[in-house]
Formats: C-alpha cells, sequence, structure tokens
C-alpha cells in the first residue's frame, strides 16, 4: 500500500520535532512518506510537491517549519488536500513566529495548525481527517482513534488516585 | 440529506464572525447544521454534543470561541471526529487569548486552528477533509476544491496588470 | 475529617508545581485531596468531579493545567464551588498561553487565576477563602492568615538591615 | 445588614467597568460597599481600608486598577480576607499591563484575578467565595449559585437551535 | 525606459499602504511596475514573477503582504535581486503577524524588512539600494538622496524653535 | 556623610541583580544605604521608608523588583523624591511583567523606569540626578558623569579597530 | 531666568501628547524650553542640542518619540544631564515598540522611562529630579510637589464616598 | 580593493552573532571591513563613520545592535548608502526589543532589517543589494548569488529522500 500522508519539513533540523507526527501515524497503521520540501530553498520543487499530491494518493499533508514557516501555506495553495501545520520554535521567540506565520492564513487557503512543537498532534490530526471519510477504512480508523481516546482516558485515571 | 458538519460557537454573538464558515460550506454544496454550544454555559450539553456527533452522521465539527476558548477542545475531548477551531476576537487582546487557548492543545488531543476570525477558512477547510476521503464524494468535492482555487487564481491575476 | 479543599491537575507531570499548594494548605491544618483530572483526556470524569464537588465536602477547588488550559474553566462550570486556577508554564511561551487560557473566562464563570507557575499562592488564597466565612473556623482561619502575614514580615524585616 | 464585600478601584474614571461586579452582588443579595481608594494617590487611607476590612465585617475585597495596577496586591498585603483583582484596560496596551501588574503576585500574597474588564465575574466569584462558607447563608448562596448556573444554561440554551 | 524596481502585493486591499513605496520612487525619478501577485491564490505565477524578475531588467523588488504573509520570502527565494518586505496590518495583530512572517526568514535566503505599514520607507530603501550601484547612474542617485536626506533636516528645523 | 541615595529591594533574591545600582554608585563616590523593603510582606514599614526617605536625607530612592512589581511605585506614591525602578527578572516571562508593573504608572506619580535588570544604569541615572543639582558638588558630579561617559567611549574605541 | 527642562521630540505630530509634560512643569513654575528635536531626519542638531544641553544652562531633558525611538537614548549618550523619554504611541503596536526602543538602553547611559504616552508623568519626574538638589530652590520644589501629592490624595479622597 | 561593505556593531560581545556577515560576504569575495561603532558611547564617532562611509568608498553598511538598538537607525540617518539592521538576541526579551528598536523605523529614514540574530542573511542582502547595480561586477554577483541559491537547493535536495 502506498503512503497516504506525507510529512514534511522544510529542514532536516526540524526531524526531532517532527518525527512525533510520524510516530502517532505508525500507531494507526497509516502509510506515511517523509520528506524534507523547503519553501525557500527548493520552491519550485516544493510547489511540484504540493501540485502532485493529490494525484500520487496522498490525502493528507502535515508540513513543519520554523520562523517565517512558509511551507505550510504554499504546499495549501497548490493542492486541494487538508494540509497540517506545525510550528517549529526556533532558538528565538519561542515559536510565535512559526506559529503566527502558519495560523494567519488568508481567507481562501487554510491550514489546520497545531501547538507549537505539536508534531504527535498533527499525526492524530490526520488520523482524524482520514477517519472523517464516508467509506469503510474511514469508519475503522474512526472507531481505532475512539480505542485511543479510551487508552489516553485510562493512563490518566491510572495516575489519579 | 442531513448534515455532515456541525457548526458550533460558545455565544450567539460570534456569529457575524462563525456565519463565513456556513457560507463557505453553502458554496460547496455541504449540508451543515448550526448551533449555540457553550462549554462554559452548559457544559454537559457541550459533552454530550461532542459524544454524540459522530453517531448521528457528522463527520467534521467546527468549533468557534473567544477568550479562554475551551469549546473547540473539549469537542475534540469527546469524539474522535475533526475538530476545527476559530479563535474570535473580542474587546481585548486582538484574539490573541482566544488563538493560545485554542491552537496550545496537549498532546492526544488535536484541534485544527485557523486564523483569528477566520471562519471561512474554517468553512473551507472543512470542505478540503471532506474530500480527503477515499470514495466518490470526496473526490469530487477535491475537484470543486481545485475549482475553487481557479476561482481564486483568477480573481486574483484579474485584479493585476 | 474529610477534604475541604480539592487540588486537581491535567497531568501528573504538573505535581512539581502543584505540591506548592498541597504543602501551603497543610501549614494552615486545611484538609485537601490530591487528583489527576484532565479535561481532555477524561472529559467526562472531569465533568463529574465537578459536579460532585460540593456534594463531597469540598468547599474550594485548586486547578493546574498548561498550555490550552481547560481544567479550570471547566471545573467552574460544572460547580458552584470557587474555583481557583494556576497557570503551569509549559516549555514553550513561558506560560503566557496557559494564563490567558485561565484567566480570560466569559462572564458568568469565573476562575480565582493566579500567577504563572503560583501554585503556592492558590494554597494560601484557597485558606483565605475557606477564611471569609462567617463561622468560628473562619474566624481561626482568618486570624492563622494574620499571623503568616506577621511571620513573613518579620522573616523579610530580618533580611533587611 | 452591613456591607459583606467592598468594592474599591484606584480611580472613579474605572467605575464604568467596576459597576459590573456591584450589579453581580445585587443579583445575589449581597450587601456591598463602593469606594475610591487608590493606591499611589492616597496610599495611607488605603493602607488603613486594607487593615481594617475585617474588623469592619467585610469578608472579600473587589479591587480594580489599570496600567501599573498596584492596588489589589497592596490590598492584599495588610488584609487577610480575600482580594479579587479586576484588571481594567486603559487607552493602550489593552489591559495586558493591568493583568500582569495584578496577576504575577510573589509568594506569599495571593490575588485572586479575573480577566480584563471582567468585573462582573469578580461580583460571582465573591459570591462563590460567600457560598464556600460552612454556615447556612453560605449553603442559601451556593444554591443560589447553583440557580444562576441553571439560568445561564438556560439562556444559552435558548439561543440555539 | 523599463521599470527597474518591481512593486508587489498579495491582495489589491494592500493597496492603500503600498501606494506609498510608488509614490516615494516617482520622487526619485524611478521607474516602476505595479501588481498583485498572491502567493496563495496564484502560486505558480507568483514563483514565475519571481524567477523572471532578474531578467526583465528589474533590479529591486517591494513585496507587501499581510497576516502569514508568505510573498516577500518566496520571491526572495526565486531570484538573486534584493527583496524588500513590507508587513500590512490587517484587522487583527495590529501586524505583528506580518511582520514576524516576513522577517523571520531562514539562513539563506533574507528579505529586507521594513516597519508595520512603512511602504513609503521601502520605497526610499530601494532607491538606496539603486544608488549602491558602482555606476554613474547610482552615483546620481545617491546624490539625489543626499538631497533628500537634506530635506527632511530643513523641513524637521522649520518645525522647531 | 550620611547616605543620599537609598537603593531597596522586595526581596533579597533580587540582591544579585541590584547589587550593581550600588556598585555604580560607589564609582562616583555617593553615600547609599541598602535594604529590604518588601511592599507585599512588610506593607506598613515600605510605606514609613518612603515618608521618612527625604526627611533622613536621602535625595534618590532606587527600586528594584519582579513580577507584579509594586515597590517603586508605592514608594513613589508616600515620598516627593525621584524613584528609580529596577525591573527584576524572575523565573517566567523574562521580566515583562515587572517592566510593565513598573513603568505604566499613572498619572500624577512617576517612576523613573530603566530596562530589564538594569541596576548599573539605575545607580547611573541616580547620579546623573544628583547632577542635575544647582549647588558645587551637583557641578562636580556632573563633571564626573562627563568623565565617565568619556571613559565609555575610549574602552569603546580601543574595541575597535 | 531661562529655562532648565528641555522638552524635545521627535516630530511635531507628538507635540499633543508631549504638551502634557509642559503644562505639569508649568503647574511647578519650572521655566522650560520646547523643540523638534529629530534624531533621525536631524542628526547632527540632535547630537549639537544634547551636547550644549548643560552648557546652555539646562537641567533636565524630556525627550518624546514614537516606533523606532532613539531621540531619548542619543540625547543620553551625548549629555551628562538625566534624560527623560516618553514613548509616544504611534498607529500601531500600541506604543509597545516605543517603549522597548527608550527603556532597554545598555549598560552605562540611561533613559530615565515613564509610561506609553505619559508625557505629564515625564514632567513631574523633572520636578522631582530638580526637587533632589541639595540648594534652597530644591527645597522648594520638593515642597510644593509635596503639596501636589497632597493635592492629589484630596481629589482622590473626595471621589470616594 | 578596499572595502565595500562596513560591519559595525554596538559592542564586541556582538561579534559571535555578526561574524555570520562578515563570513558570508567572504563567500561571495566581497572585501568587508569590521568595526565597533556604538551609538550610545561613542556617538560622535558613529555619526562620523556614518557620515563618511560613502566617501570612504562603502556601498553598504551592516548595522548589528541588541536591546535598545539605535546604531543601525543612527547611521541610516547620516548615510545615503543602504543599511542593514542585525537584531542581536539579549539576556531578556529574546531579541524583541532589538527587532522592534531596528525595524519600526518612521518614515524617511528606512533600515533593511533580517531577522533577530540573522547576520548572515544580512551579509547575504549586502551582497543581493551589491548584485542590483547596473555595471558587471554587479552582473558577476547576481550570478553568484543564482549559483549560491541553486547550492542551497541542492544541499535541502540531498537531505530530502
Amino acid at each position: 500500500m502506498s503512503a497516504i500522508v506525507g510529512v514534511v519539513m522544510g529542514s532536516d533540523s526540524d526531524w526531532p520535532v517532527m518525527s512525533d507526527a510520524v510516530e502517532a501515524l505508525a500507531e494507526f497503521d497509516v502509510e506515511v512518506e517523509v520528506d524534507v520540501v523547503s519553501a525557500h530553498r527548493m520552491p519550485q520543487e516544493m510547489i511540484a510537491y504540493g501540485e502532485q499530491a493529490a494525484g500520487r494518493g496522498l490525502r493528507v499533508i502535515i508540513a513543519g517549519a520554523g520562523g517565517a514557516a512558509h511551507l505550510p501555506g504554499m504546499l495549501a495553495a497548490v493542492t486541494p488536500l487538508p494540509v497540517i501545520g506545525v510550528p517549529v520554535p526556533l532558538r528565538h521567540l519561542d515559536g510565535m513566529d512559526s506559529l503566527l506565520s502558519i495560523v494567519q492564513m488568508p481567507s481562501g487557503v487554510p491550514v489546520a495548525t497545531v501547538s507549537v512543537g505539536g508534531a504527535r498532534n498533527a499525526g492524530l490530526l490526520a488520523a482524524r481527517i482520514l477517519g472523517a471519510g464516508a467509506d469503510d477504512g474511514a469508519a475503522q480508523l474512526r472507531e481505532k482513534m475512539g480505542q485511543f481516546q479510551q487508552g489516553l482516558r485510562e493512563t490518566a485515571q491510572a495516575k489519579g488516585a
């Protein structure tokens, strides 16, 4: 089975953050592909990646970037797929620049933004999105998400008294 | 056909912002239901709304709230569906409190956050999510989104020289 | 004697911060119960905790949480008791997200917010609240708080010349 | 019956904000006194106000101030009573200065802070605090707060579909 | 003579801000072309604009955008020309999002950022850049800039005593 | 000769920051007294300190505090002397809370605020203030400040090429 | 009698803010001179103004500026006199840029910063500084400041009950 | 060949940041001179540096400074050359003060601002500016910049799959 979620990042230095997204999707047995696609250093390839994503069978894109983080928004501009943006915190400003650069998209081109450094949640959001479909595979994923949430609950309860 | 996207808001004073989401989904012929569901004033009903959403046939939830905006995150806690959060700006702090209250969710429970006041983008993101499915309806929506993006381009080009 | 202050937190990782509240209340011989009650991972139990708090004899709730910190506000929504919120600082944004998520509550549902990481003050505030009652126990607590403040003064003076 | 809640503000220009606290307490039939007590323009009187508050029968103090808002914290330093702080927004900085000046109190001297401009919630918090007592009057107030919350719920529900 | 400075903006709603850049360059008799080139609505054309800019004879690009403002950075990624970014303030956040999205570019791809709404300064910076050349035209521009600064001084002095 | 500058701080934990003020004044042979005077833990003594400062021969007060930093402003309220405020950075929020709590004083009661952690500059500012007098001692201090500035210049130049 | 306080501003558009400083000093019968002295538009004259200030008999300088507000700090660099900085709020960022540009001075060159738009307090601070001298005129000013503060108190008290 | 880019900084403690600018220009074989020129400690020399820069053959100035960072703006005020400002982050506030002090210049005097700590980009921007000229040297630099960007792309691609 080929990848249905593409996880991309602006730089390989984002990997320690972004690997959480891949791991979360692995827990849901979702096939993932990972790539470095820099909006600023390889803009043409980035555009091509976005334009071809749906045709290659991807159904969700997760894009992480830091600072003036343009990757999620630019991909959202060239694909009809849902794009999830992960603000990667850099050395200064604690990710506030990354967050605003990703979330404050203009009308017409949405990016589904998660928390600063929240790549695990990006993976889980992708699983929810795939589980929102009308087909059987979606229903199975949705059920799996319900079980995952039940697991969260049990772990949290176990930590209580 | 019954609603597949639920648009909820913490207060009816959020409607002037949130109506943009409904309008965007109408452009994509997506069936929508609208409700006031306050996390703080009717918490039990809010929980019930979230718990029953998937079973009632909803596939995406769009939730808008301002200030200490807990509605999107609380709904995400009780549904396996993707939840889109719209930070509604209030009189003070320009929506920064709403944004951080929605986007900074803990690991395990993602909210797909859009820009401050970005309800139109929330609607478009819901359409993208519905278009990410594996079935024919999704493919049609995805194509429609491509046409919509083509329309954005043409309008923008017409404004250029 | 059973607990009259409930100290809850969204995650056991909040304990190093929140333990200060418990310690402060111990100095005032106030009976406390401690629990992990996550708004996002165990929402139904969280709602139940709040709904039952007054009936179980609790008179004040102290709730600590970080990031999109919904626990204090959600508890305040389902109990008539005073709820004290402690913004727990996370790795990014220095607790500003936690602070705004807790303090910016909508009209109708107040949370008594203390400083970022200020769990000791949350405990002292609970003692003040318990000391605001009309009964003898309250009068004793109020006097004890006066002595505590006198102690603060003497310690501070001893540090001066 | 004499006042049991003191509502004070740094300047009479804070009254349009602070009157909401008085109104909220009137809904709960709580006897209130109102005064202008400026930390910076009449510091000795401010100190005296705080020192005498408990002896005069006050059980909660609500203090509103803007900018470098020192009134709530200074009162908390000279009374064992719970002090609720209301950050009043001024012309610049949108109340962020008021909020931080009130909420970031040092260990030992808590202020129960509410949202920027949130005087109504300050009144409701005072009612909750008075309702946390062990006597009958407290129990009545607590029940009244439950009814109030039920009213919030019904109003919110009526706004839904 | 053909244009040597390209002034572009993400939306025609940016024109009231961006027209100041054009006006400033007119004062220096620099030939300018103006266009709407949206990074998000017409990404391929935007890339093409940047790639062709140097070849078409442009020597400086001024790009204005608001919110998650990607236009200046994306153009800088596809041209070797200096790109000046103008953060256009939108309805919320006072241009802070625009500023951070433009100025916080990653290493390798600089954008020369001016103040929020500072399009006039963008024009003047372009004139300074053109005046930094080694040829005669540059020397003339540089001298003109000196005269302009002399004019600023005289106007300011006239306002003094 | 008795002290003419009083250096006070809210807590002895502020000493590592505040000692720079004392050291700077020692370089100008200005007699200094140092004390811990907490606005929140010993408010009556703090008020007394301010009220008596001028009578005791102090001519400038330097006050450092962190978080909800009320010491400089409260002293300014009870003395006609110039009060210099030093925002001491605490563990969270990087001193922004301290800065706003000190600088945003209401009309009528000024505090001369220096940078976050800028105690050395507070000392130098006190020296400038003492040098602004009409007497001979002031003239000498003013000249000394001129020499000090000359020294800064020479040190800086020596670091250049 | 010649002026002993110089009030300068970067632009005549700052006058509506800065006139409050002049008015406050008039209440204390302090002789003032007013000028537009732009750090950026007439830098040489600005430097000359600062260098000559003490020699011309000025004893305090009040400087107001907005945005990247360099005037107060640059004057402080070329005079041994105390310089009071007034952050003038501009159209965007609510004076936060002005405040940080003025208050965050490097070690060695202090600026006595007042609140955003706080020109009246700048005038009062100048009066306090002049009152800190060892001569008779200073003693008179100090006494006058005490009376002024008494007036503030009486006005505030009159507003109370 | 003599230097055509001047790299200056307010303090030698800025060198670890600013050396990146020098290194970047060395990669483009651009002749550079480096100096410590403090706006606040040696203002006259700083003014002289700026006034003489163009006459000495400099064509671009890169200026780095932290906190109330006045160096770039003051140099821009006394030279017709393009000035690039590098916000150097200090111990507190993460460079936000430096950024605003540099970028928010008033109309008439632009500074080309790069990211917090972005000295390498300042060097690259200087190279782009020098490459914007009409002469042969500029054309060569422009081509070199194209090759540099090609190198960025290849390095980034090599990091991808």
